[in-house]
């Protein structure tokens, strides 16, 4: 038994040779066959649980999945806000791995920050195609890190954007942003550094993904916003950490991605189980009964779901096939004889001596 | 970054160099110091929990440790009764993860199936040496699968055994034991196929390994057991299943490796809170205080615990730098700009024609 592993460059020659243009559409309309066909008693998928710690603050939180028949997936993510400042790597850092149920073999081990990053711009592309308006022009961009380029990559490519409006604490991060998404830039589109008041204005969809600390004020107010204006909330992924005023959640049509975590980690945070709209999967299995949200205010509540990383890295163990990358290990040493863990030990280990252990 | 692979080969090279008893005798050295040392504000491990399936029946697991400001250790371990005659693979299959506290990074992976049987065979030799009479002549085995090699060869290094007595409700097991453990066995040592009446009779310790059911009979009834019979139960590792009678227990000193997960999977699910022992924690700790146990029935109910897990991975990583074992890979996709994500990719991608999507 073999365990495939996508690294680095395993993924990077991947996106060379598949595009990122080809990557994001399929990976998006995976997305949506997903939620349309989602079963939770074949797809089982427990809320996410993990460490939180301070000092500085961090976590590490694991993401189980288990496809009934076939595979469980563990995704692991770190989400440490220090770590691009102290250590040059992005604040969120992931791997997945699928286990075979019927022998508990690892198969296949990626990594998974690169596919995080795509997968939760795809999944706000196919929460703003169901719920904002088609003729969005207008994106605002709370938070410009590395999330903000995937959230932009994935939604450019289902809307024709005129302008994208930029804002982050850290103005370099606003600055550097057209610079950084210009190879993925897909027409003429005007970037601008702007301001929240702005942004909350004139935009037709809106994504915020920032690390604002558990219990700060929202990041936006929101009190401008157009009465069609969608919300894709990306950035509260942890207990007592939220991004929008609840004025605005209250107002809006609320669809999380995963309803039971969200309440934990997401936006429902503040809301009453009334308050709360379709979730997604509700949402794309019956789009029609959805279509009067495009003309009202909505949120996507994003704290990122394991059947997106189930989607992503099925369709990179199935791409990475086609183009021939990636490499395998034996990983677990599984002797000959299921019966005997020693087995391929050769010689007299008894000519060894005996140490003297006193355990006492 | 670079991700540590101790991969089968890595495993075998590992214990050709070190051999397999210096490597047993520092595993128990270890667990022994661990055990002393526990602190459960420094280490933190909750219970662990997973999916259970049927049709065949099986479970994968995860066992999540957290030494705080180090590193978070991830255990996936598969327990498929079928998998030997199905796959001619190991009941236990398990592979091993460490990420970093700082970043999320994965430091290592390793295979566990290996290490757990090592761990666990460690394990009861540790708790037999703090609970059975220190003169034990006569080791019984209950099930002589994989798990059983380990248990004697531990318990072997530990005590100077005249006699082994074997069970098996496959009777190719009991005879083909002997055998399987010829190049471990340290000296003249009797190894005889047995009936459950003459090894509760005859046995200063007992290791159960077993693959019962469920909600089946005791596999084993211990009526005629020594006054100082000392029974290290290592096959009760779900709800459910257990191996040993309410009778023995209950008139037993039952040692829980970890309370909350005993009483959820071990032999402990048998008991009130008030009829379990000290756990292996605080019996470590305080030895001469439970030092009488010695010369009475006692019961260790081994469910499998992360603590051992890292102590196991820890040295196979510290082994493995030392005898030069062992590959890497840069496993996670880190850009070089910690804000975008597509940094690494060359060329403009927007030269790609914008695919039609449609998601509705």
């Amino acid at each position: 038994m073999r365990t495939l592993i996508l690294d680095a460059s395993a993924l990077k020659q991947l996106v060379h040779r598949v595009g990122l243009h080809d990557l994001m559409d399929n990976l998006t309309a995976r997305l949506v066959r997903a939620f349309e066909s989602f079963d939770a008693d074949v797809t089982e998928i427990p809320p996410r649980t993990g460490f939180h710690y301070d000092d500085p603050t961090g976590l590490v939180e694991w993401m189980p999945l288990h496809q009934r028949g076939d595979k469980i997936l563990m995704k692991l993510v770190g989400y440490h806000p220090q770590a691009p400042s102290q250590h040059g790597v992005p604040t969120i850092v992931s791997t997945v791995s699928l286990y075979d149920t019927s022998t508990g073999h690892l198969a296949a081990l990626a990594d998974s920050t690169f596919l995080t990053a795509m997968r939760t711009g795809a999944a706000s592309a196919v929460a703003s195609s169901l719920l904002a308006s088609p003729e969005s022009e207008t994106l605002g961009l709370v938070g410009c890190g590395a999330q903000a380029v995937t959230q932009y990559h994935a939604l450019s490519r289902c809307f024709d954007f005129r302008q994208v409006l930029l804002y982050d604490v850290d103005q370099r991060s606003a600055e550097s942003f057209a610079d950084r998404v210009a190879s993925i830039t897909p027409g003429p589109t005007r970037f601008m550094v702007s301001t929240l008041e702005a942004i909350s204005a004139k935009s037709d969809i809106i994504c915020t993904a920032t690390t604002t600390d558990a219990g700060n004020d929202p990041v936006i107010s929101l009190e401008n916003g157009k009465p069609w204006l969608h919300v894709n909330a990306v950035g509260s992924d942890l207990p007592g950490k939220t991004e929008l005023p609840l004025s605005f959640l209250e107002k809006s049509f609320v669809c999380p991605d995963t309803l039971t975590q969200a309440c934990i980690e997401g936006e429902c945070q503040q809301l009453e189980p009334d308050q709360i709209g379709s979730s997604i999967v509700e949402v794309a299995k019956s789009p029609n009964q959805f279509a009067d949200i495009r003309t009202r205010q909505s949120v996507f509540d994003s704290t990122g779901w394991a059947l997106e990383d189930w989607v992503a890295i099925e369709l990179a163990i199935e791409l990475a096939a086609e183009v021939g990358v990636g490499t395998s290990v034996a990983l677990e040493l599984l002797s000959a004889d299921p019966k005997n863990p020693y087995d391929f030990v050769r010689g007299p280990e008894s000519q060894v001596a005996k140490s003297q252990i006193n355990l006492r």
